[in-house]
């Protein structure tokens, strides 16, 4: 867990995503040669702060943002959110501007959001939930989980990844923006047709803590039923825990693969958590091993 | 009109089109020795459950969406709506999962959808309103009229049809996602400038039952004001009854030709209903026999 | 500033942008060769009402959009809003139909928009603010500096241009359409990473007249941090005028971008103004002056 823990550290909100880029690719430029196939990876400012690799000959695209939301400074002491935190008074922010680190408290005051730090914050500074770590009993608990969870597993199906694209993408809490220039790149140098999304969905009272990994049957935008029923046979084929999820609301990067000029099928499927966008988002351990299993089965069957 | 009874009939929920799609490609692989100029056809996975159909050299694209909208099962017979039908309580709902056909009544309570099926029904199953087709008088009236006229029209147009795409596309009322790759592959095969949409609009107090095809000038959406200008002139010139639409919400294919990577102008043009997404559309004879015949003549004289 | 003048008095409701076109067409093709550098122009019906200029070799394009918001007759003396016109009852419009030209009043009544024309206006035709420049001291006010401003600005950056392509765009007053066509052109031909917004913004608390060009840190969407922080490191050696801006919502033509299939950084930089979508639309002279130096400078330097 030693990686998850070092990736919950890395600061990466929405349009800040650099050092959480260059975190993943001193690990994967370290790791890739213990891999079972030693992938093609493409990054740089081409990519802006996305990652790609390609093993083998790809059939099937897992995507994983590397974003978080969090805070902007505004003026007068003001914040504005960046995708869409819970709002806790008094939560701790961390950040850094041009003065120095900086460490405050988010104030609340009539529906405006604002920071207590003793001097003024630059304009335009990013601030983060100050992580806090914490293993209970089966569970983890910290900020971030969503989707610092989704990038761990995407790395673990590396280890043993055959054939497909493994994509780290950016800018997704706040609507994206990346994945339309990464499916551009992959489709025109070894095109695939079907997609999942790792990423981290809701605890609600049809999805439970600790009962599997959650294959979402719909959020506010809709899979191809005949792809779905393909995933969910070879699911039930596996013996790897699962839940199907039916949600009204909510998006993820399979919104702009749905809206993409390539016809190619997805699937979101990641771990439910409680307490999502706060400091304290909890999963529960055997969800996220059945996250990372599901993942490297259907890529692998698909 | 067994051709438009048989389209009725069909199942097609946004997602779940498969069924729609292969009534359609018996249709065509049937009638099309028939019709004026032999069509090239594509469809198949490559297309998801799409159909192209291609007539001589074209200049203009004909879409029409062969989804409908409905509603999906969720937990603890809680459903969810896909694209936005009219909630009535107590409207028959048909489907089907792995345990069988299913026919329940639609439940409301406290802003939350039900069905009373004394059994769980599988999550993520698509239902449909039950069909009650009804000719009186001089007007149709069933579910699902949006946009089984469309695909209707389309159909009568491939008749006598020399130049130009008919598109079958899919998730329409779920906010699209088919048209950019259908867009693509028709650029790259033999591009266009000019798209018609084929679908439904609503009887408002500007536009009225029988008095003729509506061509739209506006929904949320804005066609350029120079194509819509060569489109009511030729409509002038063609006696075919015909009214003008101005609203100021609404949507369909025509949204994802405004927001391609081409330069192609696109207006919406079609009959007006009463009771929009209920199981008791109401179109006039009248108008689906000119939307027809506008369809023809403008595709041939733009 | 006669052509700032000339500029507008020009008609340009999104949708029938033809005239601003023309006009831009006239004047480009007169001074283009005064200009430092002879440009490429690409016109016509292939770029809808579009104007792409093409100087050298390009590293960044500078986008103006060339609509303006206005209203469309709808039904029984109704008005729809086209983007979001402020609604001050009795502010004067004016247009043409087929059967000659129209002034008249926007009238209110319970939510609806209507106008007191004596006679019926065709259906869809577009009315605009009646023009009223003023020159008060050290500001402009008028109908439509946003973004008849933002073309002349980029007009003004041509005369010394060397590298970079000048883009005018239309419908971005209804969400958009022309930029993904018009960046699929300039990418087959001349690729660039960067993009400037030319556009004006808000006086808020934090953006106040006279104080320079607004660099716009975000607003609904958020732009990369490594690329604004070279453009506010490039500005600050600059010794031109500037403020940062950090806003919640609004949009621009760089949605368009972030959202295309091609990995482009951009930036919106431009002139606040004070009653914003209204006939009295107030920008500070230095801050126009601020905002072409900016222009010129930036796509000199990026």
């Amino acid at each position: 867990m030693k990686l998850l823990f070092d990736l919950l550290q890395q600061f990466g909100v929405s349009g800040q995503e650099y050092q959480t880029s260059e975190f993943l690719m001193q690990y994967i430029s370290k790791r890739k040669y213990e891999w079972n196939v030693l992938p093609d990876v493409f990054s740089g400012e081409t990519f802006h702060d996305c990652i790609i690799l390609k093993f083998g000959n790809p059939r099937t695209a897992l995507f994983a943002h590397i974003d978080t939301i969090g805070f902007m400074s505004r003026y007068e002491n003001q914040l504005v959110a960046i995708g869409g935190p819970e709002i806790i008074p008094n939560t701790e922010l961390v950040g850094r501007d041009g003065l120095g680190d900086i460490i405050c408290k988010l104030k609340v005051h009539e529906d405006s959001l604002f920071h207590d730090f003793p001097r003024k914050i630059e304009r335009g500074t990013r601030l983060a939930f100050n992580q806090n770590i914490r293993m209970t009993g089966d569970f983890i608990q910290a900020a971030y989980l969503d989707n610092r969870l989704g990038i761990y597993s995407a790395l673990k199906v590396c280890e043993e990844l055959e054939d497909g694209w493994v994509i780290f993408s950016t800018y997704e809490e706040t609507g994206g923006g990346s994945v339309p220039f990464l499916l551009k790149f992959i489709q025109e140098n070894s095109p695939i047709t079907q997609a999942l999304i790792s990423d981290i969905t809701w605890v609600t009272e049809g999805v439970r803590p600790g009962e599997g990994v959650v294959i979402s049957i719909r959020d506010k935008f809709i899979p191809r039923k005949r792809f779905l029923d393909r995933i969910i046979k070879l699911a039930e084929s596996s013996a790897i825990p699962f839940q199907l999820e039916v949600e009204e609301y909510g998006g993820s990067d399979g919104r702009e693969v749905q809206f993409s000029p390539y016809a190619i099928d997805w699937c979101f499927i990641g771990a439910p958590e409680e307490h999502v966008h706060s400091p304290n988002e909890k999963v529960a351990l055997v969800d996220l091993e059945a996250m990372i299993q599901m993942h490297s089965f259907l890529i692998k069957n698909l």
